[in-house]
């Protein structure tokens, strides 16, 4: 350590508000060199490239081939997938010296299937899996938490090529458990969870997700093992009722009633229900969204849901866009009060999809023109509480599919714990997570886009089918240091620590300093990976604290008792130290790695 | 190979003018992704990383310590060093969605001396070596030779910080010594040469060159050791001559002598010399250029060098930045029509300094107000034949220092083979080479454009001293695929190969077909690393193709005479084949691989 590049730091950067990313700079692994960009010093260098190992081997194990794409791509093949536009602000993109367009590659599907394209021509040639693990770029809107989302980072992405739904099945397969073994040999719990596919395309999809409250991804689970991102989770849609015998819609008076508490209220105090009270789940609330897709274009759509629960945008962008018929993941938002303005047949606080089927407000075939959707749970039969389209009137008693419809259903509610699993595996649980990793199936978009077609057995030419696997690497290093550390420092797994032991020479004397030195010598020649701490002028504390904050496994303590032939040797992560003989030590060392 | 992610091709690329792009490409090493962009199959990414690897092993062991820096960099550093500028248009430049410029670095000097800025403050902490192995970018104007002048490529790029031009010295010669070894143990002959500093800035410099025919870089060496790039040779200058009795010069009619060649005929004609004949030696050829520095600004110079030799743009380019105050490496090219017709002062084809230092036509204080440079050859004293600014007229006996005078001296002529080495080692040979690497002394440029200072022992601020040192590590397995093929393909040296076997299943009998698995099985067991041929479908003759076009040391044929228990073992460079017991192979391979 007299000699290595680092320098701890007392302070948390100012910037950072998770603790991976505040040890990871004040323990000198990373330092930031952009927003969401950053170098990467001796010690951390060392974690990541462990860590790419594994992953290495992870991949070898079921066949992928490595291989290595540049960062800089033209912009043709992502033109040809329509990526290029829709991934709109998060892709840097630049021109050559000629004004040829060029980007810094999110994920390299085009130029997998462009290279087999290029090379192969025949069934005989599949299944390849093919990987590389290489630097990714992606302008993040609030690139935050260091490393968990950065705008430069490394990943891991590979892809498998077949001719058949089984081999796409079985690579997909093959992937998951690789995905499952690598997570496990890295120490890193991770769950996975049904996903959407998102501008990726495809259709079958999981996340790895790192279960943490620092990270980005709702998920739920249920007691049976269900698991899914908030996006995928579909409602359980109840069967419908038989609405013979119900009473004719009524519109009443509602003065000042714009919010459900105010209406519920409102309708409990003057139009009561004998057998129970109105609840926030008997109101119909229809919200207004502008849906901007991959066009640019701007389109407002309502959607309807029950009142006790509020829009979840993020599964409006995961859903809408099938709906509507422009595909993709377009930016959904509240519609502000200028697009109110242009549709004057919209009563803010008192929409309604209008009282008859025979006279519609709301829908493509409504006087507003507007598409309308309906979250799942509005089946035919029930009976809602909703907006009459005038100033301060609803009308009760609006029976789904007998005075109302819609232009379709949209998941568009926020999912609540305690909703019921899709399996029927019971209640959800709503839980927080990091994306550590995403398998897609995605069967022939990219191929059908780019013309990657091979001769099947009977010589006809037929499209490829794809899948694309990405594990975040430089995010797995942050998301171990997350779940491992304490409010000291960083603790590292074994494997994955710079060196197995960290050896503290406490005390400026020659004898002190030297033992230190000889002990760590011997320690190597065992074949230990060893880092010393022999700064000559640094007090016995500070050594103390940045041993702690460095985070290797095994600290080993050169000091008062040296002179009787003494060290101290402690586990970083339960913090026990025991005083051992210098011939014991090594001993000693390997008994605390091997439970680390 | 039945499985390799691999396709072997008969035609060279169109594009591919040199060797080790011909054959890396149709070997299936590496494909084009675009201009200068190139993707890494398998069977070249294992060898790239095997270079990166002694290229990792060369620097640990002069004590640097490994970093990785983002190749996305925010602009206001190199700003700050004015590389923003002057790197033109050779630098990819883009801007994030929030406007902010970014370039992708084509070298760090800028980052690394602001990190050791963040991180270091006394003189105690060096020196300190730091190096990293990375992807770099240069949007060349003409990408071309495959790997040999990429837009994308990888490099090793290293800096060294210390307080002292003592220090300097000695990182400086720690890299030099390192980079022998590097090369040395890489098998690639190269030869240190001076340099110029370019657009790094700095003093004394040096690049390792490759010699060869492919090379796009010319230098110079003598029998007595000196070697310099053609742009770092300085003019051995003469002593000035005594011009006591030299006769007054003269105008004299020189119809239509617009050329050398037709001025000097014309001379012997009409004004013929008693001693000797006149040469174009004995003219001053007066070229107007355009030079335009990093500030955009197009500035119109003339230089003088004697008649026999062509201006050297890549000289001029070298040396007048300075000349100018300028600095940098500005671009230049002739002056064009259009430059010319702004001076009407300058005569086509007579263009000359005027005949006397009292109305001078040439220089600052001339009549034109154009800087003037003369080669330095052209010292006091000397008598030359050059325009006399008037057309069809040339003066004959002008004398320098007597006559004219210019702004000052600079390097524009080009050298010629036979020309004296400027350290007295004898006459220059003129050669063709690659940059294989370069280093240089920075000094204190990017620590004083960047503010990094440190306490020195008496707590004073001193600026630090700085070194850079770069290998071209992708251009490096090039150099080495173009040092070392036949006509056939490639011949790896067996430490960098992707298999130091090739065993070729030569025959589509099972057993031949398994009798060639089982050897490979047995070599890798006995640790050798094994390509193995098992195409069943492939003819022999395709397959021995295959296996000299991608170049692995040794190759062993297991066909005809598998029955009787023997293969054939052959060496890949000499051609050369023995017959061999099965229980012999082990050996006759590791005999190969000894002298591979």
């Amino acid at each position: 350590m007299s000699h290595l590049f680092l320098r701890t730091l007392r302070e948390d950067p100012v910037d950072a508000e998770v603790m991976s990313h505040k040890l990871l700079v004040r323990a000198g692994y990373i330092r930031r060199a952009a927003p969401g960009v950053y170098s990467w010093l001796p010690l951390g260098l060392s974690v990541l490239r462990k860590i790419e190992e594994i992953v290495r081997e992870g991949m070898n194990e079921i066949g992928a081939q490595e291989v290595h794409f540049p960062a800089l791509l033209p912009r043709e093949p992502y033109e040809a997938t329509g990526r290029w536009e829709e991934y709109g602000d998060n892709l840097f993109r630049l021109q050559d010296r000629k004004g040829a367009d060029y980007l810094l590659a999110p994920t390299h599907e085009e130029m997998f299937t462009l290279l087999v394209k290029d090379l192969y021509s025949s069934y005989k040639d599949l299944p390849v899996y093919l990987y590389q693990i290489q630097t990714k770029y992606r302008d993040e809107a609030r690139p935050r938490a260091g490393l968990l989302r950065g705008r430069e980072f490394t990943m891991k992405d590979s892809y498998s090529f077949d001719i058949s739904a089984e081999g796409l099945d079985a690579a997909y397969a093959a992937h998951r458990e690789a995905y499952i073994k690598i997570f496990e040999r890295l120490g890193l719990e991770v769950l996975p969870v049904f996903a959407t596919a998102g501008a990726m395309g495809g259709s079958k999809s999981e996340e790895f997700l790192h279960p943490s409250e620092a990270g980005e991804d709702t998920f739920v689970r249920s007691p049976g093992g269900y698991a899914a991102n908030v996006e995928a989770v579909s409602t359980v849609v109840p069967e419908p009722l038989d609405y013979t015998n119900a009473p004719p819609a009524a519109v009443v008076d509602t003065p000042d009633s714009t919010t459900i508490t105010a209406l519920v209220d409102f309708v409990n105090a003057d139009y009561p229900q004998q057998a129970r009270e109105w609840t926030a789940a008997d109101t119909l609330k229809n919200v207004v969204l502008a849906v901007t897709g991959a066009d640019g274009e701007r389109r407002i759509v309502v959607v309807g849901l029950p009142g006790n629960r509020e829009v979840d945008l993020k599964r409006v962008e995961a859903n809408i866009g099938a709906a509507l018929g422009i595909g993709g993941e377009p930016d959904v938002e509240p519609a502000t009060e200028d697009d109110l303005k242009k549709h004057p047949g919209l009563v803010k606080g008192y929409i309604g999809p209008g009282e008859s089927l025979d006279a519609p407000v709301l829908g493509e075939k409504g006087s507003t023109g507007l598409p309308y959707f309906l979250d799942p749970r509005v089946v035919e039969g029930t009976v809602w509480v909703t907006g009459a389209n005038a100033k301060n009137k609803h009308v009760i008693g609006l029976v789904a599919g007998r005075d109302f419809a819609a232009d379709g259903f949209v998941e568009c509610a926020q999912v609540l714990a305690g909703d019921p699993a899709p399996d029927g595996s019971g209640p959800l649980e709503i839980a927080r997570g990091m994306e550590m990793g995403h398998i897609f199936q995605l069967g022939t978009k990219y191929a059908e886009s780019l013309g990657l077609k091979v001769l099947d057995e009977n010589g006809k030419l037929v499209t490829v089918t794809m899948g694309s696997y990405g594990i975040g690497v430089t995010r797995a290093l942050a998301a171990i240091a997350e779940q491992s550390h304490d409010e000291k420092g960083l603790i590292w797994p074994a494997h994955l620590a710079p060196a197995q032991v960290h050896i503290v020479a406490a005390g400026k004397q020659a004898e002190i300093l030297e033992g230190a030195a000889t002990l760590a010598d011997e320690l190597e020649k065992a074949g230990l990976t060893v880092l010393l701490d022999d700064r000559p002028k640094v007090s016995p504390g500070v050594k103390f604290g940045d041993a702690e904050l460095l985070g290797m496994p095994v600290i080993v303590v050169v000091g008062r008792s040296f002179g009787e032939g003494r060290v101290e040797v402690k586990d970083r992560r339960s913090g026990e130290r025991t005083e051992v003989q210098l011939d014991e030590v090594e001993g000693a060392v390997r008994a605390l790695l091997a439970s680390a």
